[in-house]
């Protein structure tokens, strides 16, 4: 499917801010402001006037020196200054609302927040809002022109890019505009605008193509964001003609700073690189024979001086893997390259590691790489675009899966959770990098309901601790109003909808068992004898990967207690990483009290008919939705069926035929 | 692996006709004969003495009315008029030859034969040499640029197109005149120019680019060989701009008439046009309501009155079929389409069917098509191209597999063959069509010795009694001389390299296993979830296709007596077709004494062990054949050992996984 690109001017592709927002906005809005963003404030109201009338009541925005010469108490106001400049303090004293930006940030965050109700229960008191995550950014995978394998967008279900058409920069960028203010109100606050594989024609955005990343800086800077560009880690050799990239070379340092020079004459606020180094092919530090601290110091020293920062994937494994060998464990590859290089990194180089130890699976554990790297600055790289959860075909709400990760302690229960450990500290921050779901599609995200998925990571990246089905209210309020029926449908349709794409695919933590290549749709032994690192070792007797430290991998190991010890057994494992940990038999009894394969045969048939449930529920919003929205779900839906039915009847069929016991519930297996 | 063009001037790129065959034709040569061919030979003659001196003793050349009017005895010269056009007549009397030419080609073919010694035993006695097959044709499935998907040559394995470059017919076609005398002195007379995909460019061959066919026809023309075109159904539509391509549609009758007409009006020699129709996407008649019969005829009228003929292929099937249902069988399919139309055909219409009822397999049945249709003008349709048998990577002879196919006899022994069938009568002939695997390689078919399968192709068209091993003695001997080491050890490496490589593949008949999209190197579950028709049913209690009249899909009921019983039987079903026609147990014993599972151990290990003893015989030729090629070769090769040992080992374990039955040899099994 292919979406056609639109310039942002109906009521679908205006997404969240739209005219549900504009009505939230109180009627009588004072401004009483400075900063570069206030003109922005000013414009959005003018924007959104257009499009309702307002709310009752009204809305006073102070920044802090005005709030001070007002005569706001002194304690709150003091407070705000030390919770930064992103923060707001905001009163409400019935519809009377009064808000005050610690910043120019804080300001735009505080009026965007008030917007679209974000802001939860407010009182007569002061209450601070700060983001708990410094650093909060979205990763596009976009090429410039159409790559024959991958596309334009790299793992884009969404059209093309937004940026780029044909090899260059669009020449109409209304709706990366409004692209822009739609991640300010929400809070994001970086945007890397190219793809992490990077090929030629993208390279050169660093050096003659650079005046269109400056048009993308002034577009995304009013909203209050930083744009990012991924480079090549032979940028010197492919762009600079010289015959090494090693960075312990005079001349590559120069050039390196060279360019950083040239990119901060243009723009000053620019934020830095991403680097995705010795990684399926892209090249790295180990062609010279230096490590990844090496690599990424020498990018973060050029860039040093502009207070630039490199972001540099931890994503470093092994695709050249003989299946055959059953002791290398991908899932050990970051933590092996990386933990040994905690402290060597410069202060300005943040080490962004997938959440996981495989590659934004369904299901998976958490990356051990997290808890390891204490002297390291981190952020956790979650996937809002939907690679291995449906492609944005499938209704599948990703914030529950987030929130799971974001929370999981380092520890004995009160340990550091995820969230906290990237937080890291005011002088050390880290935070949550996350790659776009957004193209030139006029529902910016092909599946109109997997704009909630972009939503709901900049809500978490803000506050972690949300509660995602809080945070599907929050969505469904701004993008659809407060239509009951509506909101009990999205809920229906979406609260549930990651455990319900897990129910029908990959089961019990074993991962992939996609197509090779495009990554849809089931072939369990799609990825099993391939040099991918991927296997579930599925046999006639069981399945699953031993990753104990008794008999497996040994990767267990890599956690602290009381992980190490509740993984390695059998007894404690939780049955949904089952077979991420351990290779079992499929008459296995889970703590469900079912046999693994009667698991396997179960979930994927009540799955099927549960999805069958969601369109006769989704054509009762016909009507109270906009009608191209409605349509574009329900065909979408159609096809989330034919996909359930394939990965039930494929799955079903693949482990009867492997293990030979029937379904005790009778059900038809192919 | 791209291999980059070169004009034929060195040793390695004039393949079977360069040095070797020069130093056979004799020094003193008369040529006393008439007709548009004589100059062909003249310039043959003078670019071969340029090579070599030739050999000792005399060749006389005469057309028939010459050799009447030297007072020949005119038995001889009566029995080869009555062979036709293309047979000639040789007697030798020791050093001294002496060629006569029923016609223009048996002209060039005795002139070519002698040149490269496919004369076979001669004595002073005069012997009638005429080709067993009317129809001798190559089809290329090549693209005029290259295909995002498939590439320039559609499983091609040899480059670029010898004929189009970037879109267009290439400038230097000194290539092309080179290729066509490589495939007169075989006795090829056909060669179908453009992909049987047609695309929207490769179209337009037909009306806008028709001049440059007719640049391809002249060259071929030389060589007494003439042209068709792959035609779009769709043509009359696409082309054309009308509305429908209904056969019965009197305006699409109009436009196909005068599109034949516009092409014999600058190609009077055009073959005619390749067709295929309602398969795998591309247009046909069950679009219009209309059966195959219809859809050919149409086209065979609009030819019909500049003598052209229409290749109709029946490789239709339904590739959206449902893996679920195991009633529906593709290998029924072109039977059921195409049996019921027999009778229904034009004269000038030939039924092209694939060997095998599934597709260009290493081991398949005959197709029954092929006894079918005792009305109809058939062509059988090999792959040279090898496609399913080791891509131009692996060395792979078909020779002894066309020959196999060649000759089934169609009923109980001395029934017509495959090949008598196909040769039909003389007013009504069929023969032989085959996919070409030639390119713009510099060695002409990326791997050198796979020149021997296009060789072999012409010699089995021409005689297809003719032993495999005596062909590849003929290829060897023109290709490289008679150094006796390279005649053994090229011997050893292709005499059984078919069967080589069915030992390390799918086994017993079984099929594909191949990666899905490529179709190289094994992915044993690759088809088997997929809607293309091709599995193989393995579960941990056995493997194959059930295509038995009691149990199965009534296939084995297409077939003849003794064949139908002969197959239905597990008595008397031979090994190598076992799970081609049946599923049966992991422990069903062969015929060999082996089990199945056994079986599929041994071979494949086995085969690995062989294939591992190529190349140290291959480097013993190291300084005895041109340099370059041995190079490529020993890269092949290489590449043949890693392939086949992935082979061995994925299909080892896939069996091992699957039946839990250990390898009683105690080999390892991953």
């Amino acid at each position: 499917m292919t979406f056609a690109p639109t310039t942002p001017t109906t009521v679908n592709d205006l997404a969240w801010l739209g005219e549900h927002a504009a009505s939230r906005l109180p009627r009588d809005l004072q401004l009483t402001a400075d900063g570069p963003l206030v003109a922005t404030i000013d414009a959005e109201v003018a924007r959104l006037r257009t499009l309702a009338a307002g709310a009752p009541g009204s809305l006073a925005v102070r920044d802090l020196p005005s709030a001070r010469n007002e005569g706001t108490d002194a304690a709150p106001l003091d407070e705000l200054a030390r919770a930064g400049a992103e923060a707001y303090a905001l009163r409400t004293r019935g519809e009377h609302l009064e808000l005050i930006g610690a910043g120019d940030r804080g300001l735009l965050y505080g009026f965007y927040a008030v917007t679209l109700g974000l802001t939860g229960a407010t009182g007569g008191e002061w209450r601070i809002h700060a983001p708990a995550q410094s650093i909060r950014m979205l990763d596009h995978w976009d090429n410039m022109s159409v790559h024959p394998v991958m596309g334009q967008v790299e793992r884009g279900y969404a059209g093309g890019s937004l940026f780029f058409d044909n090899g260059e920069l669009r020449e109409d960028l209304t709706r990366v505009e409004h692209y822009a203010r739609l991640l300010a109100s929400i809070g994001i606050n970086r945007v890397a605008l190219n793809n992490v594989n990077v090929h030629a024609l993208e390279a050169t955005l660093l050096t003659t193509r650079l005046p269109q990343v400056e048009r993308l800086a002034e577009i995304f800077r009013a909203q209050g964001i930083s744009v990012l560009l991924s480079v090549s880690f032979n940028a010197p050799i492919v762009l600079g003609g010289l015959e090494t990239s090693d960075p312990l070379d005079a001349e590559v340092q120069d050039w390196w700073s060279a360019a950083a020079d040239a990119v901060y004459a243009r723009i000053p606020d620019f934020g830095g690189f991403v680097v995705k180094a010795d990684s399926e092919g892209q090249p790295g530090p180990f062609a010279c024979g230096r490590d990844h601290a090496d690599g990424a110091n020498l990018l973060a020293r050029a860039l040093a001086p502009h207070r630039g920062e490199v972001f540099w994937r931890a994503f470093v494994y092994d695709h050249h893997q003989d299946w055959r060998d059953r002791s290398t464990d991908r899932a050990r590859a970051a933590h092996d390259h990386f933990s040994p290089l905690d402290g060597r990194f410069d202060d300005n180089v943040i080490v962004q590691v997938k959440h996981g130890p495989l590659d934004f699976q369904t299901r998976e554990a958490v990356s051990p790489v997290i808890g390891a790297m204490p002297r390291t600055r981190l952020a956790v790289e979650l996937q809002v675009t939907q690679e291995y959860t449906g492609q944005q075909k499938h209704v599948c709400y990703l914030a529950p899966w987030w929130s799971e990760n974001l929370s999981f302690p380092f520890g004995p229960e009160g340990s550091p959770t995820v969230a906290q450990i990237v937080a890291g500290t005011t002088e050390r921050p880290g935070g949550v990098v996350a790659v776009s779901n957004v193209g030139a599609d006029e529902f910016w995200t092909g599946h109109p309901l997997a704009q909630a998925n972009l939503f709901a990571l900049g809500r978490l990246a803000w506050g972690p601790g949300l509660a995602p089905e809080r945070i599907l209210e929050e969505w469904i309020e701004a993008s659809f109003g407060a239509d009951p029926l509506v909101g009990e449908v999205l809920n229906e349709l979406m609260a549930h909808s990651w455990q319900l794409y897990e129910s029908y695919t990959a089961p019990l933590g074993v991962g992939f068992m996609v197509r090779p290549g495009h990554h849809y749709g089931p072939d369990v032994d799609g990825y099993e004898y391939t040099p991918w690192g991927t296997y579930h070792f599925a046999d006639r007797d069981g399945i699953g990967v031993d990753r104990t430290v008794a008999t497996g991998t040994g990767f267990i190991g890599l956690y602290p207690e009381p992980w190490a010890s509740l993984y390695e057994s059998l007894e404690t494992c939780p049955d949904e990483l089952l077979l991420f940990f351990h290779h079992v038999p499929y008459t296995h009894r889970l703590h469900s009290g079912k046999t693994v394969i009667q698991h396997i045969y179960d979930s994927r048939a009540d799955g099927y008919e549960r999805v069958l449930a969601l369109r006769p529920r989704w054509e009762q919003l016909d009507g109270r939705v906009p009608a191209a929205l409605h349509e574009r779900v329900t065909t979408l839906l159609q096809e989330q069926e034919r996909s359930a039915e394939e990965w039930r009847d494929q799955l079903r069929a693949y482990f009867f035929r492997a293990s030979g016991i029937a379904d005790e519930t009778g059900r038809r297996i192919w």
